[in-house]
């Protein structure tokens, strides 16, 4: 079978399987709210987990209750996996994750109703809590898959409301038999919207992500004096907020001269006591530093710790940095990436190489098998919004390149 | 009767009043909590009456509960007036206002004892409403007694917790039978802490104040786009709180290049959505400027709108400007002035001419007669604060300087 020959995945049926999940938790003007193991995500899995059985796939639910649904090859041998997750941040849209899933339920559809067999199996997972936004960290569930995190430490996770993640998966009937971390994976697939504008803006079709950014979050701390702003000469001012503002305006500088895939953002800022007519004398904001390459990552927070001790200091201010996350970058495999870049050219859809600079669990399965992504545009780059949307013919030859890539894996010697 | 022979205040008559009527409406933890008209106010306008009437003096109290005690004079003249106000912020302190209301006290009984006689009256004054931290705007009593601001829109006044100016002055038995606007002011002389760290740092007794910054207050409204901070390019961002930043900086280096008195202060900033890894796309600053040449008060003022106006653009970000307050500089009467410094030199004290960066019940009556300041030393430069505290000797040394101009103001021909 050659590329033009290839069946046609089922654009509606896609289409209308996106809206039916999209009910379940929805909104009343829009969007979802599917935090992970509430009602609404149960309600979800126990959809899902019909559309797979439908399928002819066996489902198997492990401890953590990450649902894994294999499509059994000519040979037995570990799956070529797709998938992503079906949990939602709470107020979530309809494509984050869920397109991810239900794609790779339509490759298997279209294989399916095309009576075709891959040589090795096929799988598709939903792992759980990817997102993060009910049990820290996010990647739960496929951090467990991969032994980053013990299960037991897993099952203990407090939720922000109170339960733990154990006791939330007994409830919901999701604490499965499945031993964690089986099967073996031969490689992964995730298809994702990209969450970002760069695909709408500059007019590609399909993203071929070749890692994901390596992220530095630290929480800056000023601490100065609590000055009357009548009375106080500039000179005697130990000012938080001004010392604050400089730093903010370093960190986009900084980000401008390393330039390639350095990105820094101040994205919290809280002035004490927040008075018109106070010097403040306590600020704490928050930099989160990206980059795909790890050496200028470093190097990045290195000039950014090193700028902020000294402006402080020029300020009579004491400052206090503290690191909230530290993830290196993650380089997807050629094996992957070259697929997913042949297979979107045999479409002759326009590509982009680019980085996700959102953490997706392809990074985690990238830690025991070759992995990767395939993005497709995001309108206006909204993302973790009810207003999230990708045009149907997006996702649609999405999914497409899914399909062969999947294929070609799958049939590899 | 030459300078060497003046009476002397009695210092500790004057500390104990100052420790008396902190005790009312006293913070567990030291301070005062008497917010204007509440009943906390109540009690230190009875205590304070009380004692003017101990000395012998008439006390009128207005219709804006405005409260003017005389002490006649050798000529039916208008009278040389002291004061200022006896109400504080939420956590002030024992001095602001109170000291310049019993020091006048003190200078009464000084002249009480020595059974000595001005040839105008003298006057001692506590306004309404100083503070402005229950009703708005401060300044309200004197502004009213001067015609600044018509009585019945003073009285409909609504405070922060419900009722209007004129319902708590008539629960609390204040809305007086007195004409506002009587007597007729012949001078007005205002003994004040400083509220800032200048006397301290320059090791000087006495402030000899010249006038009263003007003010302008600008709230900038920055709107942008929230966009992922992992996803988003810098060069496609809309960074509200870059802008923001820019803005606080320039400020300062605003402030720096027109040196002399301009000042400038970021003292709120709030971001929105305020989370680590979203761009903002809201932050709402104030700027406050403070000059005591209107032009270059005005020049500064042009400058930051212009900077902010431009700054936004290049980021793609909205700006909106809304003036808050603006004040003019008030200029006090060489008349006072030049009798503080008199007076001051010829206590052997050591002194410094400032202006005021807060605003005083002394700017208003500038307005209507001659009108002048003596500063003290604020310890730290703290003042809004249960800490704020001056030096025994330093209370005692103001009151002395008080007594000698009020001496001199109300003997001259």
């Amino acid at each position: 079978m050659t590329e033009t020959t290839f069946p046609r995945i089922h654009a509606e049926r896609l289409l209308a399987s996106l809206q039916a999940l999209g009910q379940l938790g929805a909104l009343p003007g829009g969007g979802v709210n599917r935090l992970a193991l509430t009602d609404a995500d149960r309600m979800s899995r126990d959809w899902t987990v019909q559309r797979m059985r439908a399928l002819g796939m066996e489902v198997h639910i492990d401890a953590i209750g990450n649902g894994i649904a294999i499509y059994p090859g000519q040979e037995e041998r570990p799956p070529v996996m797709m998938g992503s997750h079906i949990d939602t941040v709470r107020t979530g849209g309809l494509y984050d994750g869920n397109y991810g899933v239900l794609a790779g339920l339509e490759v298997i559809a279209t294989l399916h109703d095309a009576g075709l067999r891959t040589r090795r199996p096929l799988a598709v997972a939903f792992f759980t809590n990817e997102e993060g936004a009910r049990f820290q960290p996010d990647m739960l569930g496929s951090l467990v898959y991969v032994g980053g995190l013990p299960l037991a430490e897993a099952l203990a996770t407090q939720g922000i409301d109170g339960p733990t993640v154990g006791e939330e998966l007994s409830r919901i009937g999701y604490a499965g038999p499945a031993p964690v971390g089986m099967p073996q994976v031969d490689s992964y697939v995730e298809l994702h919207i990209e969450q970002g504008p760069v695909l709408e803006q500059q007019g590609k079709q399909i993203g071929i992500v070749e890692g994901v950014q390596g992220i530095a979050w630290t929480e800056f701390t000023l601490e100065g004096v609590s000055n009357h702003a009548g009375t106080t000469p500039m000179a005697m001012r130990h000012d938080a907020g001004l010392v604050a503002s400089r730093i903010a305006v370093f960190a986009r500088e900084l980000a401008l001269r390393l330039g390639g895939r350095q990105l820094a953002t101040v994205g919290r800022m809280e002035f004490r006591p927040d008075l018109v007519n106070v010097v403040p004398n306590q600020v704490v904001f928050t930099v989160d530093l990206r980059n795909t390459d790890d050496m200028l990552l470093q190097q990045a927070e290195t000039e950014l710790r090193a700028f902020a001790a000294q402006a402080a200091k020029a300020e009579g201010v004491q400052c206090r940095a503290r690191q909230l996350a530290r993830f290196a970058p993650v380089a997807f495999d050629p094996l992957v990436v070259e697929q997913v870049a042949l297979q979107a050219a045999a479409l002759g859809l326009s590509t982009l190489r680019l980085p996700s600079g959102a953490g997706h669990d392809a990074q985690i399965l990238a830690r025991v098998c070759p992995a990767g992504m395939i993005f497709v545009p995001s309108a206006g780059g909204l993302s973790h919004n009810v207003r999230e949307y990708t045009a149907p013919q997006d996702l649609a030859q999405g999914a497409q390149v899914l399909l062969q890539v999947v294929w070609q894996l799958a049939n590899r010697p």
